[in-house]
Order: C-alpha cells, then sequence, then structure tokens
C-alpha cells in the first residue's frame, strides 16, 4: 500500500487547512495512513514529519506494520502519552493541531485539552482522511474485489443450509466457518440470516429461530480479507411465493438495477438514491423502504459516501459503494438486494459476481 | 433482567448529581437499561421517565425488546432526532442534560449543542451507568458463568487442532465455529492464536502462520452468549520446553494464583495487580510482563474496573473480573494465562473451569 502518498496528500490538505498537524485517532485512519492494524494507536502528523504512538502490547507488532512515521512506544494510555509528548513538543511550527471530532470524544477531548494547555490550539478538523479513503487506489480495489468474491461464495453455503426447520444461526455458522476457512480475518458485521415474518426486520441478525416451511429468507454477509470489507445481501424464498411476493421481490430488483445503472462519476449519491426510491413508488412500496440505498465500504464496514436521501457527495472513479434498496412488510416478510460497486472512469462495474433471480428452496 | 430497578437506581443518581436528566449513547448502557440490543439508539432518562429513540430499520424490534422506556422512531439519524426532541421538550424540568463524555464525539457534541440552543445546558456527567454495570446482580452473574462456560469448552477444540505445521487460524476458525453451533451470537473479540516467536504478541490475532515444531502457542478467546462476554487465555507447548521454558510458565502461572488470591471484597484493584507483579519482579520477569492484570468484563469484553497499576477502584461482591498475567520474550515466545473471577461476600469464586497445568502437544 502506498502509505506515503497517503501521508503526502494528508500534509497538502493540512496546510489547506491552515493546520500545523493533525491528531489521528480513528484506528481505521491510522491503519491506511501507516499501516498498523492493531487496537490501540494515534498518530500524529505534522506538515512535514509523522508520529505514531502505541502501548507496550504492540511494540513489536508496531515494529513490523508501521510504516512512514516515527514509533513511539509509551507504557501508559495512548492518548495520554500523545498529550505529553505533544505537550513536551512545544515546538514553534507545532501550534494549531487538528482533532478528528468524529473520533474523539468528549472526555478525551476535554483531557487532551487540559494536557495541552494554552500553548497549542486544539481544532476539529474536518474528516480529511474519510475523504481520502472515499476513493480507492487500485490496491484497494484489488482487495476489495477478493473480499466481493470470497464474499459472494458464502451465499453457496446459505443455499446448501437454508431449509424449513433449520435455525437460522446454523446457516450463519456454517458460512462464517467458510469464511474462516477461506483465510478471511473474520466477519465485517453480524451476519444477518433473517427468515420468515422475521426477514421484515432490516438487521435481523441470525436467530435461534427455525427457518418456517415458507416465506422469504434474507442474507446479508461480509467478510473482512486482508483488512477490506465485502457487503451482499441476497433473498431466496423457501416454499412456494405467492404472486404479491414475487412481485415485491421484483420491484426490489428493479429498483436495485436501476440504483446500480443511475451509479456514474457526476452524478449525485441522492440521485442514486432517488432511483431506487421512485422504482418502488410506482410500485406502491416506497414506505416500506425504510433504510437508505448504500453507503461507501473500505476499510470499514460503513464509510463516506452515504448513498442517502439529502446527501450531496458527487460519484467520482474510484468510489466503491453498497446498493441495497429493500422492502419489509411488518407480519409478512421483507425483501432487500445487495450489490458492491466501483465507479469507474464511464459509469461502474458490479463486483457481487451472484445472480439476483428470484430463488426458491 | 431487572430493567426497572436499574433505571430507577439511574435516576436516584441523576438527583445526586443534580441532572435533570441523561442522555444515553453508549450502546452497551442502553442495552443494560433497557433491553434493546439493536445498533442505532439513543435512551433520555429525565427523573421520571425515560424516551427511547431509534431509526426505522429497528421499529419493530425496538417494540419487541424496549422495557421502561417510551419509544420514538424516526427517520434521521438517532443523535438529531434526540436532539430535536429535546430542543422541543423543553419542559421546566428539563434544563441540565448530561452527556456521557466517553460515549460522544466531538463532533456530536457540537452538533447536539447547536440544536439545543441556550435554553438547555449540557454536562459531561460521570460515568454513571457503567459504575452500575460494575457490580453484576444475579442473573448477570448467571449468564456469565453459562459464556464462561461455553468459552472453556473450545479449549478443547484448540487441543485437538494445534498441531506443528497447521496454521493459526484454523485453529481460530474450528473454535469459533464449535462456538457458534452451540448458540454464541459470536465472539467477544478477534481470537488470539499466537505461535512460536508470535506468543510473544500480546495480542497476537490468529494469523495464516502455521504453528512451528517447537514453542509456546497462546490461545486467548471469548464468546458472547446471550449479550455477555467471555475471557480465557491458556498456553500450551509445542514439543518439549526447556527447562526455561517450564520457568517462564510455572512463574506466570505463580503469578496468576497470587493475584486470584489477593481477590477480595475491600482490596483494591491495585493490590491485586500488584500481587501478580510482585511474583515476576521475584523471577526477574516483570519487565517481560507489559500490560494491566486484568478486566471487567460483562455486556463488554473490557469494562470497569481495569485492574492496573494506579488505579484505584475497591472490590466489591458481585464485580466480574479478569485476572491475566503474562510475560513476553521477544525472539523466544510468550507465556499468559486468564480466567473470569467474580467477587463473593468473603473472597472470589473463579468460574474459569479449565486446569493450569503446562499441557504440552
Amino acid at each position: 500500500m502506498d502509505h506515503a502518498g497517503r501521508l503526502k496528500r494528508l500534509q497538502s490538505a493540512l496546510a489547506e487547512k491552515r493546520l500545523d498537524a493533525l491528531l489521528i485517532t480513528s484506528l481505521a485512519n491510522i491503519r491506511y495512513l501507516c499501516g498498523f492494524t492493531g487496537s490501540a494507536a494515534a498518530l500524529v502528523v505534522s506538515r512535514d514529519s509523522s508520529y505514531f504512538f502505541t502501548d507496550g502490547r504492540y511494540a513489536q507488532q508496531a515494529r513490523e506494520e508501521v510504516q512512514g512515521a516515527k514509533i513511539k512506544v509509551r507504557r501508559k494510555a495512548v492518548l495520554v502519552a500523545t498529550g505529553e509528548w505533544l505537550a513536551l513538543a512545544k515546538r514553534p511550527g507545532l501550534k494549531r493541531v487538528g482533532t478528528e471530532g468524529d473520533h474523539l470524544s468528549l472526555s478525551d477531548g476535554s483531557r487532551l485539552k487540559k494536557m495541552l494547555g494554552p500553548g497549542i490550539r486544539l481544532r476539529q478538523a474536518p474528516p480529511l482522511v474519510e475523504r481520502q479513503r472515499m476513493v480507492k487506489d487500485p490496491e484497494e480495489i484489488a482487495r476489495l474485489r477478493r473480499a466481493v468474491l470470497l464474499g459472494a461464495s458464502l451465499f453457496d453455503i446459505a443455499l446448501d443450509t437454508i431449509r424449513p426447520g433449520v435455525p437460522e444461526v446454523k446457516v450463519a455458522a456454517e458460512m462464517e466457518y467458510a469464511a474462516r476457512r477461506a483465510g478471511a480475518e473474520g466477519m465485517a458485521f453480524e451476519t444477518i440470516v433473517a427468515a420468515g415474518e422475521r426477514s421484515a426486520l432490516p438487521h435481523g441478525r441470525a436467530s435461534n429461530a427455525a427457518i418456517p416451511a415458507r416465506g422469504f429468507v434474507v442474507c446479508d454477509f461480509g467478510v473482512i480479507l486482508a483488512g477490506y470489507c465485502s457487503d451482499m445481501t441476497r433473498t431466496v424464498f423457501v416454499g412456494r411465493p405467492s404472486v404479491y411476493d414475487r412481485d415485491v421481490y421484483q420491484a426490489v430488483r428493479e429498483a436495485q438495477n436501476a440504483a446500480v445503472e443511475a451509479v456514474r462519476p457526476g452524478r449525485g449519491v441522492g440521485e442514486v438514491d432517488r432511483a431506487a426510491r421512485n422504482v418502488l413508488k410506482k410500485k406502491g412500496l416506497a414506505r416500506y423502504f425504510t433504510h437508505s440505498t448504500g453507503h461507501g465500504v473500505g476499510l470499514e464496514i460503513h464509510e463516506s459516501p452515504r448513498v442517502a436521501t439529502g446527501q450531496s457527495e458527487i460519484l467520482c472513479p474510484g468510489m466503491v459503494i453498497t446498493i441495497e434498496p429493500g422492502a419489509y412488510l411488518q407480519g409478512r416478510g421483507g425483501v432487500r438486494i445487495e450489490d458492491v460497486v466501483v465507479v469507474t472512469e464511464r459509469g461502474c462495474e458490479v463486483l457481487t459476481p451472484t445472480p439476483k433471480e428470484l430463488l426458491t428452496i
């Protein structure tokens, strides 16, 4: 990964924002910038150097992983160590330090302010690293592609396991086991297997409930492979779907297609969201689509941009987003269909290889 | 679970702290107080009522799970919905609202302040709910006991799988699969299987590295069962340990015993930490013990109290903590032994049933 280039781009952004340095406390942002994968770290990026802080547990791992930053291992809480270092540093050039407002708690913010005293001014910086991360570089897209393909292979396991009477968690267990055996670090989020009436829960984590003899089964799952997340949803039907069930499925499928077709550079994410919503409106299902159409995906399962009503982000080549409209009819069941797509120079490429016809079991 | 009692105790604490209400943004705290298990929520507890906020995805789940609070489902970001409601509420009795400083970001804090205007004063409250959660009630201890027993059963799987040449992740995959089949919602943290020189990494997540023909293997793992986390570590030796290896193991074992024996009501957590550290000091290994001795465990894998140098918490009956000293010798290997113990009226009970003799494979 091009850590040097990423740090350099961030350093240019610092100058634009008139910050002398940025204190980075998001672990995903730290990983993006310098490669560290552990669970306790802070990174200070000034206009000409970077300093990485961790605690004793990660001394060896930091030496193996961290690139482009000087490593400081301290036997105390990372933020305290970083604050003390900043307070001592007090170099002429280090007076305005940006913080990641989304990744620093009010308590830590107050603590830090007290430690630094009046010599250093802390400023909530805009999400500079998140903005960089929105556009993936070719190496990241290659990793996302591999994660999406591994994720998609789990759907075959689901199809082999979903049967009336089988507990939802059994399906999830088989999928997760296959993911691990294939080299995934873990799942990107809690696996959703929601059958029958539970399929109307947009976030129906696999439960001990048995799959009923008839109804939709929503499967929403993702792996983490080499640090990158996959995310996909397919909905199958156990037993014989009614005409209405087929219509609902078909409407969601058309909505998903319409949104995918709306993805191209220069388009606003709001238009993509509207494309899905308009199809469902025509079918009288808009009020059953209770969440946004998608989200960025990368080192984290939910990244910028949000593909939702009221969002103004413009799509650019290299952005990787999910497209996942759904319809949830309480007491009856729900449908969601989700792919990962990458914005290309002329439109988009759907990374998820899995067909979208309604499968019955 | 006694949600009503928990809410009532929090309401008494509000009066003591002269707060009219507390805005709760920690999902674990929300689950503790009202039972909701989803991923988007806020809870406002005033002196006489509680209001629960979530978004459209969780409408049905909220109705099924939430106890003791009025449910408000809004089609917008939860914190925005909560802020708007608070701003509109502006009842005479709702002027000083506490926030959870550890669970509200600087950005959300600023946003909220702007929404509320000068009529409502926000105050960073002490960790009131975390303090309540430190002492587990009998139903929680019963759940923790079940989680610990399920967790411990996975060690047998590890023993069956650990062999020279087997990748560490294969061991983790088998353990995690067994956990899921036994009903766990998932793992409480990324499974650590660190073999050979990697065992000197205190947080050596299972990697693709093959287990070498000779050396320690640290296995640190936990499940989530009915919402509660288990946490245990055992270290085995593949091949024939040298006298020095045995000595290191024995020293950590004695340190762990000493710390467990130091656990009793009225003792400070610092004393428990010191008990472990003193044993390792006598053996010349203190500088290889680079982390704290333990932590509380419950709905979250890391809870209060921290069992560490410089901490002043006093142990009380019902607290559940881990005891997990270790020694990490870079280039050679590491050892950690960890149990979960519950503080009783007269001392403590070790919940982890697994023997601690050095096993060789």
